[in-house]
């Protein structure tokens, strides 16, 4: 009946499906614990590119997290101040809207991420928070930023502020996309071939666990449900996931489901990084995740998709600061 | 006698006394062997800053010489892919004009540097030319790329090309200061302080070796000539320099002479980054190289001057660039 059908110019109907699944990016990740300032922001890019907070002067968050890379970095895992890390880099680029930080979750938010970070070995390796805290306050422009950054403290550089000033600065990283244009109503913002991308994302499942505002990064999952992924991936080494933090049996494999927003721009793929090519990934996926053996074109569709979740870095995150000698 | 006294408007002693020992920056570090051209630079600064040249996409040459420290690192001794670098990262910033490269000169010019470290352990440690070059060569935009920086070669990505393109980078890496300024007749762009500085810089000798258009990097000089340098550095081991290439016993303790071009934004100093501050370092200069105990006020005059070379890095050179995934 003609009356029943939507007129074609006025509603759409997989922009009407995508929004039961999906959010726009909003323009900040507010925090009540870590209200984001200006100042604040400044001094976190700052640290957020300083080698010396760490033991050796070698590694900064921007080692695994690097602006030419979106943000990762193009490792299956990346060297830490003194050891591998255990898991692939994930981009921080929209990262702080997750519901935890960290494949396995063992980091509330990306504050308590960069705090454990400081001592942390296969971070920055320092002996302890004092040492890194003593090191900062030995060069006057910290002393003088973190004055401006956390006023009305009395003793305002320590190593929870150094975590707050990173924190602030991630909680702008975000980098709204096409899709998040397609979201809010543009419905020319996606081309036909994507819209039936994000279609066949729906269709086939993958919308189950990445959906929102981050297309993922808001729930834990069994990485193999249908079958052991180690059987795909051809990963080195097993790793149980959550169950290293929790110790229970139904933790084993389970992960963060990653966040996809800008993921063509962020191989090598899965927690391990044992996965270099999107196409690979998706048909594991399908695989393990839904028990489907995806075609090629099913696949195509979805990297279609994808490619509309690849965002812009925000102007002032483009640019790496110059840091005090 | 009033005859002989330049008039004090048209000449300034310590400017054309300058002039007799440095020259201003060029726009670009030309070669013969290597023409500079836009395809090329823009070619070269994606690959300085590409990780996948290393055998494990680890690091790359902005992992040692990064753009927020002036095109250097902060630790004393830098990772390479595999281990640890021998010596410290000099900055890369005018690096193209000097005479020679790496500390012990075992690199003949930019070009040279950036092909051995393709398969050098400490730097980015492939087992084979051919190894690099085919990861590349997977990379579809990099295969245009090269083809548009070298049209008219049947197969221009190879390891040479690699290697001229981010040498041509290099070339283009000029940090113009103030002190240029004033070398080209402009007398106010140094503060009155600032002459004398360049004043003691010159009477106590430090422009015996430290000339020329970077102030240095023009020369080899055995490090400990009046005493060894160990004894102020407190090196953990003691580099002998040039003797690891020539054998020869002349050669021993002998390092090519670092340009003081944006010398007070590249700590930690010396061959091994065995000394963190400036001050230190040149009093340490005075004892073991000119054999007199710099006092404090000589020591902060040369400071002065030090920071007239402090120079503006280029536009594009302040921002790293996006690479293909």
């Amino acid at each position: 009946m003609a009356c029943s059908k939507p007129k074609e110019n006025d509603e759409e109907p997989i922009l009407n499906e995508a929004k039961k699944f999906f959010s726009p990016l909003p323009d900040t990740f507010q925090s009540q614990d870590n209200p984001i300032t200006k100042q604040k922001v400044e001094l976190g890019k700052m640290l957020f590119f300083e080698r010396r907070l760490s033991v050796n002067n070698m590694v900064s968050c921007a080692t695994c997290h690097a602006i030419e890379y979106y943000y990762s970095s193009p490792a299956p895992k990346q060297m830490g101040a003194l050891e591998l890390q255990p898991r692939n880099a994930q981009t921080v680029l929209n990262a702080a809207e997750q519901f935890v930080q960290h494949w396995i979750g063992n980091r509330k938010d990306v504050e308590d991420q960069a705090f454990k970070s400081l001592t942390g070995r296969a971070a920055f390796g320092n002996p302890s928070e004092e040492e890194v805290v003593n090191k900062l306050k030995k060069i006057p422009q910290y002393v003088e930023l973190f004055k401006k950054a956390f006023p009305n403290e009395r003793d305002p550089l320590t190593a929870e502020n150094i975590a707050k000033a990173i924190g602030a600065f991630e909680r702008v990283l975000i980098t709204p996309s096409r899709f998040d244009k397609f979201l809010k109503g543009d419905k020319k913002a996606l081309t036909e071939q994507e819209k039936k991308g994000l279609k066949t994302f729906i269709e086939v499942g993958c919308v189950v666990c990445h959906n929102g505002v981050l297309v993922g990064g808001n729930t834990y999952q069994k990485f193999g449900i249908f079958e052991p992924y180690w059987k795909y991936t051809k990963s080195d080494s097993i790793d149980e996931g959550r169950y290293v933090v929790t110790k229970k049996d139904e933790d084993k494999y389970v992960f963060k489901v990653p966040s996809l927003r800008n993921v063509v721009m962020t191989p090598p793929y899965f927690h391990d990084g044992s996965v270099e090519s999107l196409e690979q990934a998706i048909w594991i996926m399908g695989k393990v995740q839904l028990g489907k053996d995806l075609t090629k074109e099913q696949i195509n569709d979805i990297i279609n998709f994808l490619k509309t979740l690849t965002g812009e870095i925000p102007e002032e995150a483009i640019k790496p600061p110059i840091l005090p000698p």
